[in-house]
């Protein structure tokens, strides 16, 4: 697989003059370009530059509103919602999180739910801006139906991730950011380009057999709950989707379940939308509303220690602490530069001749 | 297997008697029996009255303090942190939940994490409670070590339950309450009883490897995090079992993670425990912090119909909603009453012979 590597700040020059080209202001264009790149950073490749051309074509086909007038609709001293209306997922959340951020300094927490937004890049980007105000951070979405719920052939939920980011003392932070899926998407597109099969229990077909297809979703199978099956607990990660579901789309008065937007721009909208937009879900707490931040930090140095030096099964693959692979894959394509599969590079090609920009 | 029926009647009648002799209030021996037998009605049998015993003996073991003085050690209008003395945890939970409602209902959302306490029955009892204040309701514990995160051979963390109860309008409400191990404990003992193997994925023994002994705790083995192995996402459910010990116990200054205190009072303490009892934490967030309640609530039914109508694979077994096969037992046991397994009986029996109370 042909891959070509480039610096961050290449990038990021890039993926700044795409949003600026499609209309965003430079400030938007510099924060939706950080949050879409922090993806390649932390090794989640699936949900950086790699959507970028998906995103140019939502704004074509006007589902994207690049000045969006984001908007509080409701509050109380520790709750808001926030009408997102129709702009970049990458610029409404981080705005809806520091609303979430404000709350918690005054109320000592605060919790966000958003709609009428679209998709926002990892959730683990979001929940971390709390981590530098002594805060723990809490990110979610929901997302368009690719999961189908224990005992069901429908797709009904997205892969819905959840994030949440809690400061430590001198150790680094805990980041933990999954779908609330056996396997990510992500996952999949990496076995497809391959031509592998997956493990089992990632998949179902669209009857509802299991399935090791990697492209068994463009066939009309289902992703499965983290659980895989009934036996495994398939019901918890199907429960855990459908919270996520609840807290920001039924909440904020976006679109829900089997109605959610999808992302792909060619993929007509659903039928009888019950809300507006996609929906997200944001919380801060003030480490000091519970407890000193230093006392709090010094114990989760202690927590992580004890978890990091836990004996390991193999003695060459130590515990790892949630937020470590990413933390170290940051590090790394911060200093040698991010691989980009050749079939992206292809399409930003594309889409800088489509839009008359220089190209990558 | 046998088993003798009571009626919810008789076993409350009896639970309430036990906790008074150990020296509770008539009201905290009331609250605690409720709490307790709502895991019997409820189905979850393993957390119900088979525990009755237990919690005498570390109430004996002076673990238990039956008449605890639980006091707010620090608020801000929308947090607290609850000292519970060393009480019942089934005593102390639903006074701090109390608090997170009375919290929500000035500042939109209420979070009390609680440590210095002990087991607190089933999480879904407590997070029920915000269900008739029209808010949504939240709550997690930590227990003692007997899971292994991913790629350790050492128990680390307890089964760390999350519950969450959202009110619907004409529909049952969404109850989800869900241990983060792909098997919660109970499911062992009935294998036990059985003399059956479990399925693979759900415990390892105490070398690490995969394992299918029900009995495998006893030589050493652990349970494993939701996702069974990596490959199916079981550092997500080794995440969430984090979470709920660190929101739990780190912020409340309970004890976490190895060091958190076991339940059968033969087993001594930990060594050097970081802090004080078990911890829980709640959460109650007012729906018309977000959304008129109304509104809310008729679109979780039109939520709950389409996911309880979605096309099923099997067309004998419906998709279920969270919370609806322990709705339909409570049902059932309330009219036909809960059968008690043999050896539990005899060792209320015995209790009752050694605390010289009329027996069940």
């Amino acid at each position: 697989m042909n891959e070509v590597t480039f610096s961050y700040e290449q990038l990021y020059q890039y993926t700044t003059g795409v949003f600026t080209h499609i209309g965003c202001s430079e400030k938007d264009a510099y924060t939706a370009a950080k949050v879409l790149l922090s993806a390649d950073l932390r090794g989640i490749d699936s949900h950086g530059i790699a959507r970028l051309t998906g995103y140019v074509r939502l704004w074509e086909s006007a589902r994207v509103n690049a000045t969006p007038d984001i908007r509080i609709t409701h509050e109380t001293p520790s709750t808001a919602v926030i009408d997102g209306d129709a702009g970049l997922g990458l610029v409404v959340a981080p705005f809806a999180m520091n609303v979430a951020i404000e709350k918690a300094r005054n109320a000592g927490t605060g919790w966000v739910s958003v709609g009428n937004s679209n998709h926002f890049g990892i959730a683990g980007y979001h929940a971390m801006l709390a981590l530098e105000e002594d805060m723990i951070g809490i990110a979610m979405t929901n997302a368009s139906a690719l999961v189908a719920p224990t005992f069901s052939m429908e797709r009904m939920l997205g892969t819905n991730p959840i994030a949440v980011a809690i400061p430590a003392g001198k150790e680094p932070p805990f980041v933990a950011d999954m779908a609330t899926t056996t396997a990510a998407n992500g996952k999949l597109e990496i076995l497809q380009r391959k031509n592998e099969d997956t493990p089992e229990g990632w998949i179902q077909d669209k009857a509802g057999n299991p399935s090791t297809d990697a492209h068994g979703l463009k066939s009309g199978g289902s992703l499965l709950p983290l659980g895989s099956d009934r036996e495994h607990g398939s019901h918890k990660g199907y429960a855990l989707g459908s919270i996520v579901d609840i807290f920001s789309a039924v909440l904020s008065g976006g679109s829900y379940g089997p109605w959610a937007p999808p992302f792909p721009a060619y993929v007509p909208m659903p039928e009888n939308m019950p809300g507006k937009g996609l929906g997200h879900f944001f919380g801060a707490m003030r480490i000091d509303a519970f407890r000193k931040a230093e006392e709090f930090k010094a114990h989760m140095d202690n927590w992580i220690n004890r978890f990091r030096n836990a004996t390991p099964i193999d003695p060459d693959q130590k515990v790892l602490i949630p937020g470590d692979p990413e933390r170290e894959t940051e590090q790394i394509r911060l200093k040698n530069g991010i691989p980009i599969v050749g079939s992206v590079v292809e399409e930003l090609r594309n889409l800088s001749e489509k839009l008359n920009i220089t190209p990558l």
